[in-house]
């Protein structure tokens, strides 16, 4: 596909500077761009970069010096204006329908919309019902009574056990495991015996879930995972946790069973939240926190166990002086040391 | 399924307060309950939950104030009785047999005990056996002369390598994987050589191991997970790692090579514990612990490097004394100089 | 099999001390070891084990002294020599071909190489190239134009996403996911978007990778695993992250986008590195660290924020000796109290 920048400016309601004519016919990053590509640049901190760049054009969000001779359109959210581009480029193949292939498993009790994929080799139990224009691949298992909405996109090897719900635009990346048992144990004369987990698990509209993440079912009730909520690869995720619209819970992160998370909340790579808790809106959990406490609206905390982040900070800063801290007291004990003995003399 | 309270009372072994010819349906947890549900209440720290539940019956461990008007069920454990109530209205319809599919792979040398069940796209090795009452999911990989003892549970997406012995009543969630090539390699000339791993693992009966959870076969010999414990979700255990009966392990933990863990220990989430350790009876690991020496019997650590409890909490303590302790160091230090001048006037 | 131990001596380049005529059939960890296998010392550290041992021979890098009566023989590296034997006695069955299924499901457009086996219920689609004597197991997903060069092992439940690139003898064990869409999302009007993730992951030769382990796809570009790296189980690799060559990666380990990390590195089990980060050649860094700034050659770092390992061991220390300082605080006051009030005397 080929396109002037002209065209381009205009799809992604920037302002062109430069030559309108110039035609592109691909999209890359800045460093990998050809000549006949456009590229984009999201932070200024970056302008370095546009020395060596061959790119025929960049997209972004600020004034582009003028020793840089490079084409430039100028947009309000270059990331947006990016994913226009790249949509236009390069429209995404895997969400091509591919049919149903005669390789799947499919239950005669099942519900199908229109234009549905399913992979070789995946297994849909009874009374599944899916949605238009989904597309499942090969080698995933869907269980009993589970309903996909439309327009999900599940890749390989995706497990979600039965009586499951899940929304609309819903994307689930390969060895994921949605509704598998909640941890749920009694010890009953010294051995543990299983709490049946006989609740589902709800995720809303437009949540992704990340490479080979778990998400547990209730032992009654729903584990629930809100609207537009983005999920990375191998979180774990308990029975019965809530978690709100629009957050972010990056690779690794474990929240232990019953906890309550808001809207809008951040949780950092290997971070870890005990369970029953409640984590406030807009609330921030850096990298490698250990969260024991419930968390209000608006707060940023880190370390183990988690404290406001600007406190945790001034710590760590008195633990890098605890050897100046020594050596202070050290001098202060002998300063007194001498003052004694020239009083006692 | 509809039952009296007097016949669920006499089920559990329960003295009943209340009348005795009310028929329930069905059961729930204390908030989502209907009228025509029976719940249960393990803890009289959430006896508040009372006031707004519409079941007709709370299964409990303690008496129950009079104000509440609820009939109840007094037992000696209601999270026991609570798991009998549930089997009883809704028996685990997951371990109803499906049978063999004719879409699974199943090798000509394999011993299948009876009413075995076997999903689509499961492939079975030679010389595997697999005792009675076995249901194993879709999509699952049992290697070359591996021995499933009888009604073990499998779910989809699971892989159990070559020569692999599990025992009784074993229940594996999704996307396990037992018997990967343990992690060990020499360096010969600047560049890694595989070590071959040609042990095994054995898993004793009753164990129970969370989804995407993997347990690594042994150099020799084996890795072993004793019997009754209990393994959550994304937990990694090493070769030649050796878990002890009753223990308790929680999501995202990691175990590393030869590391011996006795009876009845509980390892919180996101704990790790160095190689070739040995952890003694009863201890119990706090979450994101570090473990990097050997801890004895009925010891409990937290922290990294691990110690015991009391003191890291109290050294945390201490932690968070500093800003103050400085300020303290600082004013001593004006005093003595104070002192220091008025002596020398 | 059987073989002499002066015929086992040749093979690994050993000198034999003992009876050169003694006949073994087998190879055994050091406990392990029956009367008629031979097993191997790599640390003189446990020579102790050779009390009890009943193994025909030990195969060690140092002398054994002349009290345990036990023949062996003398290498340069105990371990290689013992990859030797074992790759003698136990020719790993697994790299056996066992040929394509007829229950694989390979696309029309794909190169097969000599010699090549693909399990039953394998989906192999457009464009695919597998080279010579790969083995791919059941139940993996190998996505449109994907190229596996020569010798490669595949596990079963593995999923290689569309145009991604694997050396030569590359290992990757079972529930691994290679290309998924990496983890990046930009704001607008409050709601996440998807940035299209349309680079791909190059995987070069001799790499190992441990189960359950997901890499990702880049955005653009590609996510680069350096010739000779390896990877242990449940392994986050995010999008863009490039690792050297002969790195060793342990269990649990994350990695955030666009990281950078040089050769010979060494990543302990449960780190985790921060984005966008440099990481020097050499470097070791220790179990659970967080690295949150770049790394030089050559340093070793741990704990979190990692900071050198030595100036960590330290602060340890005076961290552990907090509660003596405080109380040597308060005995100076007092001192300084007492000192003040005889001087008002």
């Amino acid at each position: 596909m080929q396109k002037k920048l002209s065209e381009i400016a205009s799809l992604v309601d920037g302002k062109l500077f430069g030559d309108g004519s110039i035609i592109v016919d691909g999209v890359n990053g800045i460093e990998q761009a050809s000549k006949s590509e456009i590229t984009f640049l999201a932070n200024s901190k970056y302008t370095s970069f546009l020395n060596n760049t061959k790119a025929a054009c960049v997209i972004t969000s600020f004034e582009v010096p003028k020793e840089f001779k490079i084409p430039y359109i100028l947009v309000n959210d270059a990331s947006l204006g990016f994913i226009k581009v790249v949509s236009l480029f390069k429209p995404e193949d895997k969400k091509c329908s591919f049919g149903i292939s005669d390789k799947a498993d499919i239950a005669e009790n099942v519900k199908l919309g229109k234009n549905v994929s399913v992979g070789s080799f995946t297994v849909v139990e009874d009374g599944v019902r899916i949605g238009d224009n989904c597309v499942i691949y090969p080698n995933c298992f869907i269980g009993k009574n589970t309903t996909l909405d439309s327009d999900c996109l599940i890749y390989s090897n995706v497990t979600i056990r039965e009586n499951i719900t899940i929304g609309k635009r819903v994307i689930i990346q390969s060895a994921v495991v949605i509704g598998s048992d909640g941890f749920g144990f009694v010890k009953v004369n010294g051995k543990y015996q299983k709490i049946p987990q006989i609740g589902t698990v709800v995720i809303e509209d437009d949540v992704e879930i990340g490479a080979g993440t778990t998400i547990d079912r209730a032992r009654f009730d729903k584990t629930l995972i809100g609207q537009g909520t983005k999920i990375d690869n191998l979180v774990q995720i308990a029975h019965n946790v809530t978690i709100g619209k629009n957050c972010i819970i990056v690779a690794q992160v474990g929240i232990s069973g019953s906890t309550k998370i808001a809207d809008n909340v951040t949780i950092a790579g290997q971070a870890g939240i005990a369970g029953h808790l409640n984590i406030g809106n807009n609330v921030l959990i850096y990298a490698k926190s250990g969260v024991t406490k419930d968390i209000k609206d608006n707060q940023q905390v880190s370390d183990y166990p988690a404290k406001d982040h600007a406190l945790a900070r001034k710590l760590r800063v008195y633990i890098n002086k605890l050897p100046e801290l020594n050596e202070e007291l050290k001098r202060l004990k002998e300063s007194l040391k001498r003052l004694i003995e020239e009083n006692n003399k």
